[in-house]
């Protein structure tokens, strides 16, 4: 199935249509006017499944309730960075935190501890606690470059947060796309990567990849419909080429049209 | 000539106006909503020649037609990137895809060889097939760093394109500025571009070259009027700058006045 | 106080509001379309103190007077880039750039000598004549990476600056942020900055810093209210994170609400 509005002229890889379990686009808003918002969803919306307003942004922002309506309007679902909420965690105001995402009409949190001294059990708690009210995103793996997880445990970890009642899991790459899943050059952690994907269900797990390189090595290794997040706003459709074998990066991913290439005249 | 609408009072090397047969800035659109493209040109349409809806990125997005009839009312010439008519001929859908472009209304097409395996003579017979209903932009040089393409062989390529019927050439340097033209840390292969002005009409090239450094390069070595294709849309106006001399990079270009400088009081 | 139009359920660091005596948030504007900057102010306005049309930018774009307006609206103060002026001043053309700043309604001009070659002598002249007329923000530092200037001199020339009439200096960093107050990489010259402090009043100076961890560092060593210059468009909403320990980068400046962190349930 090709879901893109084009002409319809190539042969593609196989690309989920929204809304779809998964080749999800995850992006981060870093503070988008209301208006560039707008017009990033009427040009690329088929592409965008979730944004994120990234870690405290919301908090300072004005039109968050206008960028949320444009959002849901465009099936894209939304959530606060989880920083945001290890703040409120570690400032006692979850309840109130939970009522301002309610306010605001969210139907997803992104709980993590990458940011602030959180045990994973609590942060399993938090996910438990969470997972009644709304659509839970969790986020492993920590955002300080010099706290290394142990490779096996971001899978663990996983699991445990998918048991605790969260909906997907997201792999901490950062907006820097340096740390976490990568490296202090943005090169990727096969290994890493490998002992997530024995192990969880590639379809639950967004794999934070903000540079072109780190897309195309998710997507040569996982296929067209890998989730991936922390998307610039405008690498949404460079992405969406990337996926479709449309950009020099990834054309060796096309499938073989039917009876090879004729040689042009 | 001086062509800024500014306000006039100072002296600045010679730059040619619209429409014009040299010093064109050539811009990747990886995607722009058409609203972000309208204001864009607002704003720097006096400083944009072409714009290229790079690769696949026209295939998957909304709003193509409307941000063509925004370059046509602004006098910008349009073409699709080259790696989607190279995608269509190794699926055998040129037909097809000439096809969808005069749909668009499109006046410019972008002939390349350097995603997809295609010999030279297969990319010229391409360019005399389509020379006749379009302007071709043909472009040398691999987008694969592994690629390297011997000096001297460029410009012997650049010549048979427009032998072969095309308009202009394009010196491939990428979005990314660090292949081609350029290596890995973004230094211009000076050699190369050397080689290239000695033999080929320096009118007829469009040096891609993304990055403010590669820019100046170019600049103090062509001129304001040298062709600078792949720049971002935010570094228009930049570029125009640099062009001009009002930026501290490019200020040694500016034109002594007559009579030299007055001693401020 | 806290100035954030938020949910207000946080304790955050002390951010003193518009209209303010220190944490400017200085914006460098390198030719935003009209749209572009009027929903940036739409969003983050209550962030910008300054926005600077960059280098000669304003002199080639359309649009500058509707900008203006838009920043005067919203409480903005505007200038050209120093580099405009130095080049005014080398072609002998102070008065009729002088002129097109009152005719922009401009209240502010920035002066520097970074760009070309003027003596500290004439760019205290240039201040004190320029003083009646406009508020005067000076810079301090060479646009040139060769030309590093001895740290003991950058205090020096600030104090004169502020004598000769300046409101504010700027010490450099460039859009790049790897000249000036850098190192190549985009390291802090920690000794150069704690020479300025340690003799110019901190609310004078405004730091150039482009990048996210320049930022950080000062906020980290100077507080929330440190000013900061540079800041691209996009990252004034991530900036005011920053400052509001609303970023994993500086959590550890939030405070410690009174009765410190209740173990969650």
């Amino acid at each position: 199935m090709c879901p893109v509005a084009g002409p319809g002229f190539l042969t593609l890889p196989d690309r989920a249509s929204k809304p779809r379990d998964c080749g999800f686009t995850h992006v981060l808003d870093k503070g988008l006017p209301v208006a560039t918002l707008e017009s990033l969803v009427a040009t690329a919306g088929a592409y965008i499944d979730f944004v994120k307003l990234g870690w405290g942004t919301a908090y300072v922002s004005e039109g968050v309730q206008e960028k949320i309506a444009v959002c849901r309007a465009a099936g894209i679902g939304v959530s606060l960075g989880g920083t945001l909420l290890e703040i409120a965690v570690h400032q006692n105001a979850v309840d109130e935190c939970a009522h301002w995402m309610h306010a605001l009409g969210l139907e997803y949190v992104e709980v993590s501890n990458g940011a602030l001294d959180m045990s994973t059990v609590d942060k399993q708690d938090l996910i438990k606690r969470l997972a009644g009210e709304f659509q839970v995103i969790s986020e492993v793996g920590s955002k300080k470059p010099s706290e290394l997880m142990i490779t096996m445990e971001w899978a663990k970890e996983m699991l445990d947060d998918l048991d605790a009642g969260a909906s997907l899991v997201i792999a901490e790459g950062r907006e820097s796309g340096n740390v976490g899943l990568f490296g202090s050059t943005g090169d990727v952690h096969g290994d890493l990567v490998e002992s997530i994907v024995d192990i969880v269900p590639v379809d639950k797990v967004i794999f934070e990849a903000p540079k072109k390189d780190q897309q195309t090595w998710f997507i040569e290794r996982l296929g067209a419909d890998v989730n991936l997040g922390n998307i610039p706003p405008d690498e949404v459709i460079p992405l969406e080429t990337l996926r479709l074998g449309l950009r020099a990066d990834t054309t060796d991913t096309l499938p073989h049209p039917a009876g090879g290439r004729r040689k042009e005249p």
